[in-house]
């Protein structure tokens, strides 16, 4: 990771941070844009933090595009090929519900690939990065190299997922299979789950039904610690849907298996 | 709340924290004590921070009988009223997975009475107490008054439970009927629902097959906040079971009407 690509993901991190920290544990007007008949609050903080994030961007790098959760895509400059993804609060619910949980995620594709992601929790103070090659768990002066775990088998996987409320009834089956044959399984995870696969302390990520802006950031940081993430039947991750996130090829195919079965 | 008071809630975070914090996100030796059938991980940093507990409270209060998860009950001197209650991971899960969401948690009964309780995270940062009176938040120099929320209704409820797969064929349809009614549920939660509830962030937290060590620390917390906690039939929750905390007692009485029938 160049120190350049540090650079960035900081000055993003610490605009969002300074947007959003005011309202977390405060009395908050909650707005309830309803989607789908799912509640999906949006705060105030989601929306300023986006809006600090795409500052930066456009300061930095003017032709570059940006799609954010809250104010939707903006193209780059005809021939620019990059594309900012960005999810200013990950994990609203946990954020309104005041647990240090949720995250901050800003990615970058590059003609549609993802080069760099970023998740950072600024309650906790924490921040994890990659770009495929290589991811870091960066807190105050510290910096850690993150290596996914070696585990290959489901019956010793830690898995984790948001809600088993995320699944359809046909993925549910198929979902309900994997997770009693795991080792155990951890819910209300949101983010914090794929940064911790990375971190070597999950095995295995499963969700459905998610947005380009939830996952893409997080897919250079899982890669970059040697872990697997795509869709459930084995496309690329970076645009949402059905995700499995595993942290060995091993185990990536094994539950791949299982949920396509 | 007295200054004797947070001077001993002080040295007992103080000394979990010391004890539990190397190992945590470390690879650990995990032991797997299957309880009931249910993955039960007990870590070398549980029994360490236990241990460091016990010998805050021996030395302080050597008449003192204590409680805790992973040593059992040591009786107090003849005549001794006051039993410390511990549980120095709680949300052990979590904590496996590296999750900041799992808590050391130390109470104080006087003759079966809640009288001191206390919650901290010591990779936050954060330690909420209470009295049974008045409930604080303490992050560094920060000193926050605690109040559970208004909200009287299960429609507008923030529901929280640390897994759908706590309850008995019987209880999940009770719950099922409370959560599909509340206005959003979070999962994942342990020890933190408690806190978050004492400050207002969470109405409800319905959980079952608690032990005495997992719930007595969070009662005057919870109780000095202006939340009401009891079993799901109205009885004392510092004996654990079936456990129902809401933010006010109209909400208390609506949930505990649903979780009844």
């Amino acid at each position: 990771m160049t120190s350049d690509d540090l650079d960035i993901l900081r000055a993003l991190s610490d605009a969002a941070a300074k947007a959003i920290l005011p309202h977390f544990r405060t009395s908050m007007d909650v707005q309830d844009k309803r989607l789908k008949g799912v509640f999906d609050p949006v705060t105030v903080a989601d929306r300023a933090a986006e809006q600090a994030m795409r500052s930066v961007i456009a300061e930095r790098f003017p032709d570059d595009g940006v799609l954010g959760e809250e104010f939707g895509r903006t193209e780059g400059k005809s021939g620019s090929k990059r594309l900012w993804v960005l999810d200013p609060i990950d994990g609203t619910r946990g954020f309104i519900c005041g647990l240090p949980t949720w995250g901050v995620l800003a990615g970058l594709l590059n003609a549609g690939e993802p080069q760099l992601g970023m998740m950072h929790q600024p309650y906790v103070g924490e921040t994890f990065v990659g770009d495929g090659q290589t991811s870091l768990l960066l807190r105050g002066e510290e910096k850690h190299k993150l290596k996914a775990s070696a585990c290959a088998t489901i019956a010793e996987a830690r898995l984790a997922t948001t809600s088993p409320a995320l699944f359809s009834t046909e993925q549910k089956k198929a979902y309900d299979a994997l997770e009693k044959s795991s080792r155990m399984v951890r819910y209300g995870t949101d983010c914090y789950a794929y940064a911790l696969l990375a971190a070597g302390h999950i095995d295995l990520v499963v969700e459905a039904g998610l947005n380009a802006y939830d996952i893409m950031p997080l897919v250079p940081i899982i890669e970059g610690a040697g872990g697997v993430v795509t869709t459930w039947t084995g496309e690329p991750a970076s645009n949402g849907g059905a995700i499995l996130a595993a942290s060995t090829p091993a185990l990536h195919q094994a539950a791949m298996a299982m949920l396509s079965a």
